[in-house]
């Protein structure tokens, strides 16, 4: 079980670090900047959760394997942009699967620590999505997850799902497993259909 | 004493939280980034001072009454948005009383953990202030704080008494209460009356 | 050693707030302000370093030095502007010596604290790139980090030297001096000659 959660760990690491690096790469960044990009998107979710927890030093720190992806990532799409920037919706896909599998294990890091179940479920939907959320404001901009379709929403079913299970005593593996196909699920179908949040009627 | 600190606290969490969520509207951020900025512009500054001060995990993660009175105040401002932002210079009053108290409540803590005087109230003004900081960076602004009427200044007015009160073994309860009334006090003050910091003469 | 480290240190912590401080009055922000740039831009990359380690509080936050450091540099830009202003590339050499020497610095930290080598270096350049980072997000800009010539591969070198020094046991005195010349001469060179890493080639 802790295999595979670090393996999928370690994959929704490479595709939000591919998603940085793709943002730095509009913005005319360099190499470092794409790297740092790369690192930030991937890493910076779990960062805060662990610091939040007192897990210190953060695994993205501690684990040279979290870096080392980030930086693959970066290099690849600073190689490679115009292809991946082609298949832009497939790192859509990846981008849902990374943030359907950092919501679920962020999820699970937090009840291990002991928190209650409705802070794990946030701090889960906050390593879903806070990587995302520096990456923009590093490039100056309103976070996308502020905007986009059922992002955060997504993150918190999923999250929501591992908490239930956690409280009915289910199994972990098959909750995670659930919950982060939920999470997936609904992310992929708000980006198809566009589904959105409803936004507040201006003022007359 | 500590019951009527937390009142006051979520008190606080709530005008922020307010705060944040008009400033979400007001960008056309749909219900969950309403809800985020309700969330990062109540509790942002709390989390700060207690990841400094080693209070992990901060309660603003641990305590779920945090959460839930940021998220009412999304909500509320959510659907009565136009009535709020009517009653701007109300929302004024709230955000100082609100600043005054994370100011004091934020020196208290830091003292109780054993900071020195001068760092406490350095920790109780950025309590006061960080949620706004991080408010306006999301939304890709300077911070509002950077260049409001002596907004931080109140504040480290506010953590000054209590510092000054701890020093000279004051009873902490009126020492809060003077501390929390002069940060108040000057910050309407300044309001009402322009009240501005110098800017340094532009260069020929 | 430690007392050439704690000077260094704060002469880096100097340069530093000069540089947020220059920022601050640029964007027209009025005196406190400016002193809060100064204290972010002199101090934040050591906070999060820090943090990160687990040496809470922070040193930034419970030696007054540091405050003290930077609130000075704040008054004398805020005094001196014009002056300082046309002294530009003092100022860039001040800052090329303060990263130099937070670069070296940050990464002895994190080696005495336990951390791998690798990411001792890495959250070295983190301690050197950090503050100006923030202080660029606060005025609402693309970090100028993210795009300067060398900047952090600068500080990657220095941090380098530290680490190599550390793993085949040489004294760490003079691996610090060679580590933070080294980053400095780079960052040098780097402005004087415009030296650049790549850019991805845009796409037809």
């Amino acid at each position: 079980m802790n295999t595979l959660l670090l393996v999928l760990d370690l994959v929704g690491t490479f595709v939000f670090a591919l998603s940085g690096a793709g943002v730095a790469l509009r913005r005319r960044l360099d190499l470092f900047g794409v790297l740092v990009l790369s690192f930030v998107a991937g890493n910076f979710g779990g960062i805060t959760r662990d610091l939040m927890i007192g897990s210190v030093p953060p695994e993205a720190i501690s684990d040279w394997r979290y870096v080392a992806v980030s930086l693959v990532a970066g290099v690849v799409t600073f190689n490679f942009f115009p292809i991946i920037d082609r298949l832009g919706s497939a790192v859509l896909l990846f981008d849902g699967a990374g943030l359907a599998l950092f919501a679920v294990s962020g999820t699970q890091k937090a009840l291990d620590f002991g928190l209650n179940p409705i802070m794990a479920a946030l701090l889960g939907m906050l390593t879903g999505i806070g990587g995302g959320m520096v990456r923009d404001v590093l490039v100056a901009e309103i976070p996308i997850v502020l905007r986009a379709d059922l992002y955060a929403v997504a993150a918190l079913a999923g999250a929501a799902v591992v908490v239930i299970g956690s409280l009915v005593q289910f199994p972990s593996a098959p909750a995670t497993i659930v919950g982060a196909t939920l999470c997936f699920g609904l992310r992929v179908m708000a980006v198809r259909y566009g589904w959105h949040l409803p936004v507040a009627r201006p003022r007359k």
